[in-house]
């Protein structure tokens, strides 16, 4: 039996609907908003709405975009002859946060997973091939997470680019810069001696 | 820096607005709100406008309440010769939860705290005066946390209440049901022996 009111109970709902938002957190998060302005709340629920709204995927690298196409797609300056895949958004940011990449990208918004049903259909593997046949690409560079879905998914894809003729690379395995021996697992140590470079 | 599209980082920005969530969470949280169907988006927009457009406070008890006057202080079973003072709505549903506290309550919401600035005005104390001056009330029971700020609002509004000749008391201390003495704090067994009960 509760005892809030209906529309107090709603809101604590959709935000327990949330991931990470349990029962009681989503309590908290509730009375957080009623306990805000009227303006502060009709902003998060317009926020809510023109997010969803306005978003949508870039029709070159399917990253998220409010235009047709990225400004990362539509800039002059950047390399397009370099397709980085990436699975989520996110990968995006944080590769474009190290100031170094010059070559676009393309997000999969996902990776292949048995176990969850996710089959090559389902993330934008297709869209990645059309972009392969119609551009002038010299290297693909798998940027998957060096998890076994992520290292899974690589395979697949560098199998199917094979035909095209084009250099598929994988991103480096090693120890993080900054980190200690100590630390490292014998995986990534491993592979580190494997990868090793001349100096 | 950031590679977002505004509204997708508007939406980012409003999710770490809220208590407990950090950057890395807004981000979880934006993206699951994208990834979800246009209704689902709308009907989350929605309840956040309908909670804080529908629920204000009950005219008697100051609970959260979509009507004038809340279903407890509405409710003919109800003893409205008790009132029970929690510093907040949510101490409501806990004792609601017991189904065994059959009087009214009065919401202070907040707590006496110099410290962060909230005085006598800042909380629903008043109300309470204006409560016992005008009804019938044979017994108020301070329900506030059992902390520092908790301890110090019961006082001081009990020491208001003085001049009306009402009997006030304090939910008592002591070990909780079904734990082990073990366990128990100095404080709560010292408490819990002060106030033992006859057999």
């Amino acid at each position: 039996m509760s005892y809030f009111p209906a529309s107090l109970e709603t809101l604590i709902d959709k935000f327990a609907a949330l991931p990470g938002i349990g029962r009681k957190s989503a309590q908290r998060l509730a009375f957080h908003v009623l306990s805000g302005s009227d303006e502060e709340a009709d902003s998060f629920a317009d926020a809510i709405k023109n997010a969803k709204k306005n978003i949508h995927f870039c029709k070159v690298c399917q990253n998220l975009t409010e235009d047709e196409i990225c400004p990362i797609c539509s800039s002059s300056r950047r390399d397009r002859s370099l397709i980085c895949v990436v699975s989520d958004p996110k990968d995006v940011l944080s590769i474009e946060r190290g100031r170094e990449y010059n070559g676009t990208y393309h997000v999969l918004h996902g990776v292949l997973s048995p176990m969850n049903h996710i089959g090559p259909d389902d993330i934008k593997i297709k869209e990645l091939l059309v972009r392969l046949a119609d551009e002038e690409v010299a290297e693909v560079i798998m940027a998957t997470n060096p998890d076994t879905e992520g290292e899974a998914t690589a395979m697949y894809i560098s199998r199917l680019i094979k035909p095209f003729n084009i250099k598929v690379s994988r991103l480096a395995y090693g120890i993080p810069v900054g980190s200690n021996l100590e630390f490292a697992d014998d995986a990534t140590l491993n592979r580190a001696i494997e990868g090793r470079t001349e100096m």
